[in-house]
């Protein structure tokens, strides 16, 4: 299914968290995410715009594919298939069997919030600093996505420049 | 870890009930096992002797990446490795966009029994037949699994051939 969401690179989070407890919206829960990023053997995923991650948290852990991005008038829209499986390990080691290389591990502490249906993550990347993410729930279609993830943007006060790069990118790009 | 095991082409599966039931050994699950395996874009599995599968069972999906073979005088040998995940299907949609290929699906119904701490596996493959296959469980070392496999191959009377093709190579080889 389609992924649409807004990153927006912000100064600090207590801010935003001010403005959702004014909103009278609770937080959610807290996880800590680790984010392994492999490449493939057949074609580099740097150049396709593809990701493979295999992401790991308390509760979970989860395989997503992300496909080739389009920019929506700074929405960034993107397939996205994400599979729940038994083992992070067993997993790579599979992976990496099959010729997968590990390109970065990307940490992360994220709080999560529902805001009109949408899902705001503040987010502490290790190395990167604080990030807001809006994303849509599915199903809206493209047209409804935008518009709510502008909506929500405007309630949550995020005048801030979005970037459509992804924290992976971000993260290598300080390399 | 290693995996190690026989597989004995039967006329019949009715004999080898039999002679567990004689034994004093009651029969466990009995399950229709769907195997899909894929091919790498990276490479050619049926040249470099590696397997990938997703197994579909009604209690479960599991990932399993099966290294070159080892004959062993007449027990085959890999690397295996097996991880549970949540949807075969979602798995098979991220393969696929990473540009594995299906190469076939296996079915077979399958009863398992327990023979001095050994898997034995009475297997109905569509399109094949019947077969036994008996594994030795993790940790014996490869003298260990040999032997115990040997003892066990004995108290069924299993007198037949054994054949170190997989259930894959089988299948292919009928077409």
């Amino acid at each position: 299914m389609m992924e649409y969401e807004v990153k927006i690179r912000v100064e600090n989070l207590a801010p935003v968290r001010k403005r959702l407890a004014a909103l009278g919206i609770r937080p959610g829960s807290r996880v800590a995410e680790r984010d392994l990023y492999l490449n493939s053997p057949a074609r580099d995923f740097g150049k396709t715009d593809e990701a493979l991650r295999i992401r790991t948290t308390d509760e979970e852990t989860t395989l997503t594919y992300k496909g080739p991005r389009l920019g929506l008038g700074g929405v960034k829209a993107r397939e996205e298939i994400i599979v729940p499986v038994g083992s992070g390990k067993g997993l790579e080691e599979i992976l990496v069997r099959l010729g997968f290389t590990r390109t970065a591990m990307v940490e992360k502490s994220r709080e999560t919030y529902r805001v009109e249906g949408a899902f705001v993550a503040l987010d502490e990347v290790e190395g990167l600093g604080p990030f807001v993410e809006i994303e849509a729930p599915s199903g809206l279609g493209e047209d409804g996505a935008i518009a709510l993830i502008g909506r929500v943007r405007e309630a949550l006060g995020l005048a801030g420049e979005e970037t459509l790069l992804s924290y992976l990118e971000l993260v290598l790009s300080t390399r």
